[in-house]
């Protein structure tokens, strides 16, 4: 069964912390959709991935309570967040995790960084309909009135059927005027790495010390049928990413090398 | 062209510290394939699965140096000790990323939030044959000598040829004595999820906080080709795991719903 607007409960996150504009904008737009319960990071944890808290007990803080939403900030990492929501901070198994929107691109092999991506993938895992949406802009700053359409039109459609189990939805949205962006394509992950571009420096000590940078390679430019390719020419793109990583095409050549 | 013993760069790291046994263990057996360039974590690192840091440098420290290897702490995550290592440390990008052995199962989902698996994702993004192995047993004084035998035969395959582009292996060995491991099974990645139960707690100050707790669900425990079931039987488990996590099959359904 598939609920209505009055009794849909959809719990939203994020990886970029409880001030970040992209949250707000998603707030907005979901509470068109239903009852919100916000669970967001205290601080930002870009790049956390799947990470999650085991070393240190997690703290929560309910900041907000009305009829359309509560909002609470969690002191762990995306995946904490949705954990201990789905366990201890919501009434029910929500009927949607939406995640982001974040700031910043999360296409091709960012989905495996990416802690926006690891909310939905975690919200995937307990068998709930789970998206995650990126801007393709990092500032705090950016304008995100044009993803409003986009994440209305993804959840319309999500409200007309669910996600298969265990696919979620990875979606990035160019960074353009509304009237910019050309539509939407359903893709692949590009296949590209991150090449690394470390910082090495010198701290007061005279200790060295090191900064992660790098720059995205994107291994295939041309193939018009990848996230990557459908960002950089104005559109929105949709992955549906699979928890099951296996994968299911080397099986048998890998049973004809170990000799099965 | 393969390298020989005599040419041969290994990449080593873990997600359990540089005391871990299990790290000792596949250290000595990595020098029978090559050079050896280890790079663990200072500390243990466990579900910390692809995470990067980005808001504090890293540090690096040399530990010991000999003809066999090269041994490094890194302040950072498994992932940073890749990338670090194959950006900064090593002389040219290694033949294979090899993780392990973990302290405690990485099959089915676990793959998502695994330290160990992370590095050798992250090996598998840099175009290396990687490999995470682990061990049944999360104790600190777990038997890894058994796992030797298997190292030995996995490694011996990857010497005569090499993985193909973007699929790394998820190698989980039973907690058992030698002869009591029934062989090797190729598997696919079982379905479940970790079933989370939160301890609530007080602080001296009364005030409220949480620690993560779990136990893994299966969701197939009948299925004779997952890991989990290879696993329980006593079998030594190898799952090919994919970095594209593009749902494939799910792409033409999607295009319908959204009209393309």
């Amino acid at each position: 069964m598939i609920p209505g607007k009055d009794e849909r409960l959809i719990l939203i996150t994020n990886d970029d912390g409880i001030y970040a504009a992209g949250l707000k904008t998603l707030l907005e737009v979901m509470e068109e959709f239903g009852k919100v319960v916000l669970v967001s990071t205290t601080e930002s944890m870009s790049g956390m991935s799947q990470a999650m808290t085991v070393k240190t007990p997690i703290r929560v803080k309910l900041l907000d309570e009305n009829e359309r939403h509560r909002i609470y900030t969690c002191s762990g990492t995306p995946t904490d967040s949705v954990k201990l929501a789905v366990n201890q901070l919501l009434e029910r198994i929500p009927d949607w995790v939406v995640s982001g929107i974040n700031h910043g691109a999360n296409a091709s092999v960012s989905v495996l960084y990416s802690g926006t991506m690891a909310a939905a993938l975690e919200g995937c895992l307990y068998g709930i309909s789970s998206v995650g949406f990126s801007l393709n802009n990092f500032s705090g700053t950016a304008d995100f009135s044009p993803c409003r359409k986009y994440v209305r039109i993804v959840m319309n459609k999500l409200a007309e059927e669910p996600l298969p189990a265990g696919i979620c939805l990875n979606i990035n949205i160019p960074s353009l005027p509304e009237n910019e962006i050309k539509g939407i394509r359903i893709c692949r992950q590009a296949r590209g790495n991150w090449k690394e571009e470390f910082e090495k420096r010198k701290d007061p000590m005279g200790k060295t010390y090191y900064w992660l940078t790098g720059s995205f390679q994107n291994h295939e430019p041309d193939s018009s049928d990848t996230d990557e390719w459908a960002l950089a020419k104005g559109y929105v793109s949709i992955v549906p990413v699979s928890v099951d990583m296996t994968a299911h095409s080397y099986i048998d050549r890998l049973m004809e090398r170990f000799g099965e």
